[in-house]
């Protein structure tokens, strides 16, 4: 599609086309997400009935929507007329696909998520990052996305972009500051194996993922993240609450004591110190070996079930001082659902009742305003899908851009 | 206006009045807001180009808003057309007004402010209202109410209805919790001197309150009320974050010490054990007379100002709390500015540096994304005063409904 000259008309005419092709693909995705499995494939005429567009129209948006591998055809829909048999419409899984990935302090992580929200690839890679410059690290990643992107290529997916989660403070392409990394000011590229890259961070890719993965969450709650540091998602009404400079969520840092042990970004007291990984692992009485890699979370369930004390109680003073940010995070904004997400997901039947008692003494509004606290369903996945997961939203919201370049 | 009969149509032909109604009425209030002197009075022909309605019926909304005294003309506007010279309209300061009041701790007030923003009345009466049960301390807030009505009825101002600021937890017509005058599920009245009354935490009316009062503030910030008590009023573009149920911005309980002192809310260490106004006066060696009304505010900037050290270091001491406090705030949702209110604003000189350093120290993204810290222009005033605005901008935003019901 061309513009031969600039002029506000066919600027018009395209962000119209833009809008209707949005609009129709939206309700598809709506109609058949995932999470709806019992729901039927809507038919053009069904489209055209919801969406108040004419038949005519839904009809030119569908076929070019099918011709860019966006929506494909299925069988009659089960509500079709008494005539000819309407044929149903869902996303088609062979079309895009999003890339997914995730730097973490000892961990890399890519995924690859279809337009139907399916994963279709997904790898971890354990690694210590404290002891890589940012550089090297980066290469980890890029090393991961190039295995994801051939992985993709083999199942003639159509990668649309790819999105890094990052423990730390983004704006824009740049890491301004992730503690556990020692990253101050780091640069992403733009582009990894020929795909725009974007950077974000992890709490809040994770909160993303988890509100697309789990149907039954409400559309306000706080995901909790915990790796070696803690973060946090704040979504209210489906959508993410960044803050004035978008560096909202920070409940790592939150004062437990003024006074208590300094933190990696320099206060003291921070809840990471009580409650991160790698103050568990030394209230256990298992720190990370100096320069080994650190076992995974797996290690503290398994201490934990076979009745390990030291683990048992660095675990019940882990969800104290968690106890005590989380009724802070509630008594500031009011919300009704906590998600225990990242390694907190499988350590949640030792930390829900440490939690739960500080929730109940230190929250002013509990009698009247009870908090759920509920483990995440994607657990440490969340971020890297939730990553992949964003790369499918911007296609769904903008399927024109999409289109228009879709030629690469 | 009859509706002889119930059915579709002559409802919305109300709600189309009443939402012409309201475009014009809003649309004179942002052009006239106090906060704009050198504002032009707009013309009916202006009133019809900003809003897209035609002249005709900006014509019909106008004289009904004059019939109803919301709006008055004034002299011919400064840029009426070559031929007839085109009247300006402005709120009619004669018309509706807000009455508001406040009952916490130590004192109770009344305001009563007009459609154009400005005080008519205001009375703040100090008493100790610890002491008192809840339907005396009631008592004492509908009496000075009463004197408020009378005056505003000698200025010939027709009150729309009153707004209570209440240092508590809120759920429509009822007082959840306020735990410093210890009262737990107190009803409020529905209506005082014919008036229709609603309820509101104090924190979010004075944090509306000093929106409208002071146009340096930008439309996010928090507004951190400081009495016996502690709160906040946590301000997103504009409008109110209250939280899934209503209870948001309780700041006074984040946890400072998780093994501090006990608060009136029964948690431990919470930020009132610190510096609430109690907390200062003790630490400052001059605690409040066992059944003696406490002296002001002004009895410890007097102190501070004469280099009193006691005073200069519980000051400094709540100020380091405050900032603890408010860097969690800060890390939590990420806000600019933060604006000392209550009694707060006048010892803002004392508490500015130890706030400010807690902030450097302990806000993770401080360096790219800098907090100020400012006085409330309103002080004391500002709970009482929004409670008023409340009023107001109800009528503002539903001109028909009081025009409808303003036979009273």
């Amino acid at each position: 599609m061309t513009h031969p000259r600039p002029g506000p008309a066919p600027v018009r005419q395209a962000s119209l086309r833009g809008h209707n092709l949005a609009v129709v693909l939206r309700d598809v995705a709506d109609r058949t997400a995932l999470d709806r499995p019992g729901g039927a494939d809507p038919s053009r005429a069904e489209i055209a009935e919801r969406t108040g567009l004419s038949r005519a129209t839904v009809s030119t948006m569908v076929d070019e929507l099918i011709g860019a591998r966006l929506l494909a055809e299925t069988g009659p829909a089960s509500r079709g007329a008494v005539g000819r048999p309407s044929v149903g419409l869902r996303l088609d899984p062979g079309g895009a696909a999003g890339l997914g990935l995730e730097v973490n302090v000892d961990y890399v992580a890519a995924c690859v998520v279809d337009l139907a929200g399916a994963v279709r690839y997904h790898r971890i890679r354990h690694v210590d990052l404290r002891t890589r410059t940012p550089r090297r690290a980066l290469a980890e990643v890029e090393t991961l996305a190039g295995r994801a992107v051939r992985s993709a290529a083999r199942q003639d997916l159509r990668l649309a972009g790819a999105a890094l989660a990052v423990p730390g403070l983004v704006q824009d392409q740049l890491v301004r500051l992730a503690p556990n990394l020692g990253w101050v000011d780091v640069a992403v590229p733009p582009e990894w194996h020929r795909l725009p890259v974007t950077v974000d961070n992890e709490s809040n890719l994770a909160a993303l993922g988890e509100l697309a993965a789990n149907p039954a969450l409400p559309r306000s709650f706080v995901y909790v993240s915990g790796e070696v540091g803690i973060g946090a998602g704040i979504v209210v009404d489906g959508e993410l609450v960044r803050g004035s400079r978008g560096f909202s969520g920070e409940l790592g840092h939150l004062t437990i004591h003024p006074d208590g042990p300094v933190c990696r970004c320099g206060a003291r007291g921070c809840l990471e110190q009580y409650a991160g990984q790698d103050a568990i692992r030394a209230a256990a009485g298992r720190p990370v070996p100096p320069d080994g890699i650190p076992t995974s979370v797996a290690e503290f369930v398994a201490l934990a079930d076979a009745g390990n004390l030291p683990m048992r109680n660095a675990l019940q003073h882990a969800g104290e001082a968690l106890g005590v940010a989380i009724a802070g995070l509630v008594n500031l904004i009011d919300v009704a659902t906590v998600v225990l997400g990242g390694s907190f997901a499988p350590l949640e039947p030792w930390l829900r009742d440490p939690i739960a008692g500080e929730l109940a003494r230190r929250v002013v509004a509990a009698r009247w305003a009870p908090v759920d606290v509920v483990p995440s369903v994607l657990g440490e996945d969340a971020a890297v899908r939730g990553a992949a997961g964003s790369v499918i939203r911007a296609v769904l919201d903008d399927p024109a851009t999409w289109i228009n370049g879709a030629g690469r």
